[in-house]
């Protein structure tokens, strides 16, 4: 197995993405991790590498605030290009990266390329229940708008994913929208609801309203980039508007304080348990190979657990099954 | 100054909505109220009315589930109907109700009527927000899919309700997106950004991210419906379930029930500050006259509340200054 590691995007490259590679490899033997960046920088993190770890130069690197296309057409030579490269080539079976998300994406579609049959690829996060079994999201950016029948891409491909993946084997699938009725929302979930309904491969449960999202109602929920985009970033900003409040309250007298400190074990894991960053990375779905996005903020622990996912999606076949579903259809 | 109140729509009508009615009679001697309802049902709850609440009976009631559309045109004798009616004829300056939101909108539709040049009514509720001062969003559900001009519109609405009822004199106006860059979004934000840029007698302070709304960085937040829905139903189910989970962790220990009642006022407050049920009724903007729409949930303390909203908005000459500004374009 054969994973490659853009080692120079992220807000913590390359130190993190090299301990990461690295605690992966250990853990690992079977995987050949290749690390894909600037030789002169990767070296000196690399004086005691495991056998299983290897460097691909790179002498360029795709910044966080670059306009996607133009940099991935330019930056030839970048390490999130040439790692997409590797993946299209075959020297590697995934490749990981916690860089510039719509880079990523246009390297998906430019570099890997588009799975025949899909229209559009969907990045997929888990997004955190309360059940602690967290629901598959997608498509949460690849795509601002999308048609009906994009929604039903996304909820086969999600599906398969969380039967692969999760070991769910009738995955639940919700159509993001303003009520519970079939007749509700806007034109685009009017009309991807029957489509959905009639979509043989997959269990569909109806409309989801955002507020019952994380009473995990479903396994798969699936809408266009823009509404997901909503429903996640209120939901962080919910979550840290509120653990932000709870610690100005609570440090307001000596009685407060007290209280607080005697609660502080629960209110730090129910921080943890709100942070879908906690949630390991999105995988990009639809592509002639596998990409994982890690977090911006990814540290050596979220990028060993990406080779983690990376690993897992490989061993269970999940681009073949894709594949298989959508071009039978 | 003459208000019809719906006396028979929303969770506890009519005694909530009488009880409202008759503590804003009693505070404000220059207003006449008008509960419109079932004489038969009403009489019993008013035996000692001061003399500025009347009751103007109404055969019918329009019921929470009822299709809108179909429920407006069919029952001309519901109080809803009626009171619309009652504001289309100059015999009420605006209407309260907390019935079915969809029929109301209706109602606003096709009985109030829209204000000449309006394209799309708008709801617009009040969003809470850390600092306690809110920001107005619109349009929150009257209309699914948006155009670009109506989000233009909207924004302009909008503006003129904070100065109006809150004195704010250059209300920011903030596009709801998924990133700050001028170039980010889907189809209708990208082609609403240029248009609210040029738009004079707004303050447009540009994107604003569903994370970023609790903290207050616009006054005025303009969306599509559907859009609009997805945030405020994410942000109410994420507060809801942060705080079924803290209660749940908190009575897990005697250590942690202690901390818990040490810390239950600060909790209480925080819960109230998150609610936006708590921050008034949400006008129905656009509009021939004033509607005034009333959680469902209204308890009589919020019906009274929702008169002093339509109280100050007539006084201020809301809908005139509205339909002065749109006219002028």
């Amino acid at each position: 197995m054969q994973i490659a590691i853009d080692a120079m995007g992220g807000d913590h490259a390359p130190e993190s993405n090299v301990e990461g590679a690295l605690s992966a490899a250990t853990e690992w033997k079977d995987t050949q991790i290749v690390l894909v960046g600037d030789e002169a920088k990767l070296a000196p993190l690399l004086k005691n590498k495991p056998s299983n770890v290897t460097v691909r130069h790179a002498s360029e690197v795709i910044g966080p605030d670059e306009e996607p296309v133009k940099a991935v057409r330019r930056k030839k030579d970048s390490s999130m290009v040439v790692a997409g490269r590797m993946v299209k080539e075959g020297e590697a079976e995934a490749m990981i990266s916690a860089g510039n998300t719509g880079a990523l994406m246009t390297t998906g579609l430019l570099v890997v390329g588009r799975m025949q049959g899909i229209e559009r690829p969907a990045l997929a996060p888990m997004i955190p229940t309360l059940d602690d079994v967290g629901v598959l999201a997608l498509d949460l950016g690849a795509n601002m708008d999308a048609e009906p029948q994009h929604l039903a891409q996304y909820a086969l491909m999600g599906s398969i994913y969380r039967s692969k993946m999760h070991g769910i084997s009738r995955p639940r699938v919700g159509l993001l929208n303003v009520g519970a009725e079939p007749g509700k929302g806007n034109k685009l979930t009017k009309e991807a609801y029957p489509l959905l309904e009639q979509l043989e491969g997959i269990h569909f449960v109806g409309n989801v309203e955002a507020r019952d999202v994380l009473t995990g109602s479903c396994d798969v929920l699936v809408c266009d980039g823009f509404a997901g985009n909503i429903l996640l970033k209120s939901l962080e900003g919910t979550a840290g508007a509120i653990f932000s409040l709870l610690k100005e309250q609570f440090s307001k007298s000596l009685k407060t304080k007290l209280g607080a400190a005697m609660l502080m074990p629960e209110l730090r894991g129910l921080k943890g348990k709100m942070d879908y960053k906690e949630h390991g990375g999105a995988p990009l779905l639809g592509l002639n190979g596998l990409i994982v996005k890690g977090h911006g903020s990814s540290d050596g622990n979220a990028i060993k657990n990406a080779v983690r996912q990376a690993r897992q999606a490989l061993s269970s076949g999940l681009v073949p099954s894709i594949s298989k579903e959508i071009s039978g259809k």
